[in-house]
This record gives C-alpha cells, structure tokens and sequence, in this order.
C-alpha cells in the first residue's frame, strides 16, 4: 500500500496552465464555457497532456459490503438487502446498470464483505475480506490488516480495469448501513460535530436520524480512547470507523491517480473514501473529480477537501455510483472541447 | 402555423401518474433517484407512453441570424462573427460540434438570416428569411409574415429530422446581438423591467450593460405604441422584439411538441423563444425540457413559465445549443432506468 500511495506522483501544473491558455484562445468569449474549461484544464493536470485524453472507456466500480453497526438500528432496512442490490446490480437491473448503458460504462460489482455464507452469485468479483465488519460503535470495523487487504483488492480491480483500457474510473457503492460508517469519516477526517455530517441516509425515518447521530458519537468517542492508545493515523482512523467498500474504494482512488487518470466520486460513501484516500495520500485530492452533490449534510464539506463542488445535483440519494455516471458525458465533453475545438486564429484565417 | 400550434395536445397526466406508481415499484429507496424520477414521468406524459421510449437519436438545431438592433452598439463584437461561428459550427469545430459528439447528437445549421450576400456555407441549410432584423430599437425587427416564415422554417427542419428518426430534439442558436432581443422578448412576456432580465451577453463590457438597458427600454416603450394601434397578440411581440432564429426555434418547438418529442432548451436566447412558443400555444410548455440555467438575469424567470428548474449549472453561456446537449444524457437516464430497471416485486421473488 506503502508503494501505491508512492506512486501517485502531484498533478501537472504546467498542463494545466496550458489548458488555460489553450481555452482562451478557442474559438468563444473567453470564460465562456464557464466549468467545462476548469474541468479541461484538471483533466490536462491529471493527464500530464493538452490537450488532455479523451475518456473513452469509463468503468465503474461498485464496492459492496455490510456493516456490524447494523445492529445500532441505524437503518430500517434489513441487511439482506444489501445482497440483493448486489444480485440486481450483477444482473443489470440495478439504477446503476442503466445509467452505466447510457454513458457507455462498464460495471464491475466487487463483494468485498457483504453478510453471507455462500459463494458470490455470478458476475460479482469475489474480494471477499471478512462477512461484514464489526460493530464500530463498539469496536474497531476492521483491523488495520483486514482494512489494507481491501484496499488493495480495490486497488487490484481498478489497476486491472485500467490494463483492460479503462481511462476513466468511476466510484460506487452498495451496503446497508453505510451512511452511518461514513458519517463517522467525515466527523474524523473534518473535525465536525456528528450532528452536522449525519443525516437520514437512503430511507431512515426522521425521528431515528438523533440514535444515528448518537451511534456516530459513541464510535467517535471510541476510537479517539483507541487512538490515545496509539492507534493513530488515517489507516486506523479507516479501519475503526469505515466499512471495506470505503476501504476498496480507497485503493480504486489510489490505483486511478497512480495511473494518472480521473476518478469521479458520487455521493457521501465514495466522498467518505475520498477523505480517507486524501488523508492517506494528500497528492491524490488532484486527481478526484466530484459527480454529484450528496444529500447528506456531510457532502457539503467535500468541495473544500478535493477541490471543485460537484458538478451535478439532482437530488439523486440512491449512490451506486449513479451520481458520479452521469457526470461521466460532462468529463468526456471538457476534454473533447479542448481537443477538438478550433481556435480564433482558424476562424480569423477563414474569415480573412 | 396555425394548424402546426393546433396540433400540439396537452402532455399525458395518466401517463405521468403511471410512471410515478411505476417508480415507486423500482428497486431503490422510493423517490431516490430524485429529479431523474420527475424527469422520467414528464417524458411519460410527453410520449404518452409508460415506460417512455430512450431517445437514441438527439438531433441540435442551431438557428442563426443577425440583428438590426447591433447598430445600438449593445455587442463589442462585429456582426461578421455570426457568419464565421455559422461556418465554424457547419465545418465542426464549434463547441458545439465537440459536446455533439460527446452525447452523439447530430447538429443542423440553419441560416435564417445572417447578415451576408453571397451563398451559405458548405453544410448550412438556408433557410434565410431576410438578411438580419431590423433594429427593433426603432421599428419591429420583423413583419409578421417574416416572422411565420421563421418559424416554418424552424418547423420544417425539425419535421424533417423527425421524419428522418430524430427522437430528441435540442435548441441551440447563433447571433450577435441576440441576448439583447432575448431581454426584450424577457420582458415582454414576463412583465419584468429591463435592468432585471438584461445582461452582459457573451461578452459586453460591464460598463455598457446600462446602455443595453436603455435599448431594451426603447424597444419595448415603441411596441407599445404599436401594440395600442393594434400590433397585438404573442407573433405580434415575437415579430416586433424578437430574432429571426428565436421565431425559427418557436417553429422547431411547436414542430417537436405536434411529434410529442421532448425539446431541451439552452440558454437566455432559446429560452426566449420557449416564452414566445407557450405564449402562442401554452400546452407546449409540457414538452420543455430546461436543459442548462441561462447566466443572463432573465434567465432566473424561465422555470416558472416552462416547467422545472434546469437540469445543470455550469455557469457556460455561450449559446450554441451547448448546455442543452450536456443534458441530453439526463434525459435518456431518465427514460432508461424507467424501462430497464428490476421492480422491487422481481428482487424480493429472486431472494426468496
């Protein structure tokens, strides 16, 4: 893990003041392709080019797991649901599967810890850690050994994707209860009270979301006892709070950056994973590109952790990776622009 | 025109209300896919079909004309630039020929009256009507059978793609000078003074936007004094404030809505004609799709002449069709997950 976050080198600055350059001479007002050019001119930093890459073959990777906090009452949905979106999800009937067909995604549905006891049904990838984790109110969710495990299997699936041809990494993620472990990431990594990063997640009644928000001060407490103990540090910070999609999630950023690729995050959980992948390795936070605003109140302290604010918000709460999907043409678009546009010289030149 | 505006039907109320039941059946959390769950039941009730059909084949009709109203000195740039940015687009190395590719939409230019006396481009439909408006600062830019012309013309082009299998239609416009009109058309049809729907355009020196205002005060303190001799009535307005390319859009709208196809809409300039288009035959306004939040002030008035807010927000004004296209993918998201996801009722059948 040591020598992925190694890899991933700073973003190319000189590129992207090319870009900037590059924009202002296209032929348009200046500006006036308003967050296009901005978006441009990242894709040319993260690519090291300009005019940056096109993206081509985007993948989304959909990190699936369970989560011991469950037990809290954190969620009114059973955890049994979470093998069932997985199910839907391997057998394209999922809100993940149609939106990927629309933006031409390939899905990778990746079981890294959901609760169950047989083999994975087919079509989901088998990087099975642990079934679920453990209660984080309680205890740490994952060990720091179980927590590296996943991230390198996230990291393993992305670099794999990347070898097939994929050029742009999309993030996603199904599990029960995760909301609540990602509440409590953002409460670490950003200093906020619970009550501000907690909110109703995909379902919770809203006369239960004050037990969550207890649930996420009790882990906090928690782990600051274990981290005055010595467990210290982003990775443990990860393993106690964190489930093992976020940890996945983590090495597909990873992997995505030490590629010099885009990775689009989603929601709240991908955002949670961001925090950890940018405290981890701060270089990283060049290469995230946000998707969709998450509709849990700690989404909104995301912009100032990994750059822009998001690019879309349409009220979509559902994660998958949805949000991040239909960001994907608007990242097509910003690089395609810079390629392809023809310049004020060009257009002088005609004229003339 | 009017057998075109008589043969735009009120959307499908029924058809809506089954895609909201239809929603509430899919797999997900009910209303998490958030406004791609509205967007979806407006294309239900604009199809009159539930599941409504993915549009596969978006066509973008970019109108282009020139402006009378430039002898005002309301744009700094010469009105030779429509000419180059027609021929830019028509050669493809407009912005908008880079974002079509992106979302695999076909572009047509159409020249409705650019300032020019030699033949149209290679690529370039004529469809001219005259050469530029009149300055509707100090008479009405067009004759109402000018501006019936325009919008046949706009008509006939999308009938056209329709017949050739365009499911999906897209505005987009070309014209120095035409955010000026556009602010007229604004206030004409919402009532609203000119310093609250008047802007810089693509580019106007902050200095001059006053001036700006002033033109548009004279133009509409003239129409109606026209309007009290009996120049009365939305093709009156349209026809005395109005471009050549927003009555050819009006035609591409009307033209759309008569196929019961969704037409997405830009910016400031399409969006004034989507006000003029309603005002002659309201039920169109349920064909709208507001694609992209204009940057102009008259902007903010629009969603609540033609339906829900816009889709995006990235600050771009630069016209062309360019933020209408970005949300093109939305619209085929929309359609797609209500007719390819798994019910709820197929998930709980396959875990049992």
């Amino acid at each position: 893990m040591e020598e992925l976050i190694g890899s991933v080198l700073q973003v190319d600055h000189a590129a992207f003041e090319r870009a900037r350059e590059r924009h202002a001479g296209l032929a348009k007002p200046p500006g006036s392709l308003g967050r296009l050019e901005d978006l441009g001119a990242r894709l040319a930093a993260i690519s090291g080019r300009c005019p940056p890459p096109v993206p081509s073959s985007p993948a989304v990777v959909v990190a699936a797991a369970d989560h011991g906090v469950h037990a809290q009452g954190v969620s009114d949905w059973p955890q049994e649901v979470t093998a069932a979106m997985v199910a839907t999800a391997a057998s394209g009937g999922a809100a993940v599967n149609a939106i990927a067909r629309t933006v031409g995604a390939r899905v990778v549905v990746v079981d890294v810890g959901t609760l169950r006891l047989g083999p994975v049904p087919d079509g989901v990838r088998d990087e099975r850690v642990r079934s679920a984790t453990r209660d984080l109110a309680v205890e740490p969710a994952m060990t720091l050994e179980e927590c590296r495990t996943a991230i390198r299997a996230g990291a393993r699936v992305a670099a794999e994707l990347i070898d097939g041809g994929t050029d742009l990494l999309v993030t996603g993620e199904v599990g029960i209860g995760n909301t609540t472990a990602s509440a409590a990431l953002f409460a670490a990594f950003t200093g906020a009270d619970p009550s501000d990063v907690t909110g109703k997640g995909a379902n919770l009644d809203h006369g239960r979301t004050p037990l969550k928000v207890e649930v996420v001060r009790t882990a906090l407490a928690r782990h600051a006892t274990d981290a005055a103990a010595g467990a210290q540090g982003p990775l443990a910070t990860l393993a106690s709070l964190g489930g093992l999609e976020h940890a996945a999630l983590v090495g597909v950023m990873l992997a995505g950056a030490a590629a010099r690729i885009p990775v689009v995050i989603d929601g709240v959980v991908t955002g949670a994973a961001a925090l950890a992948a940018v405290a981890l390795c701060p270089d990283l936070a060049g290469y995230l590109v946000a998707g969709h605003t998450s509709a849990e109140p700690g989404g909104r302290t995301l912009p100032d952790r990994v750059g822009e604010p998001a690019l879309l918000d349409l009220r979509l709460r559902l994660g998958e990776g949805t949000g991040a999907l239909l960001a994907v043409p608007l990242v097509q678009a910003a690089a395609r622009v810079l390629t392809e546009m023809a310049t004020l010289a060009d257009v002088t030149k005609d004229a003339g």
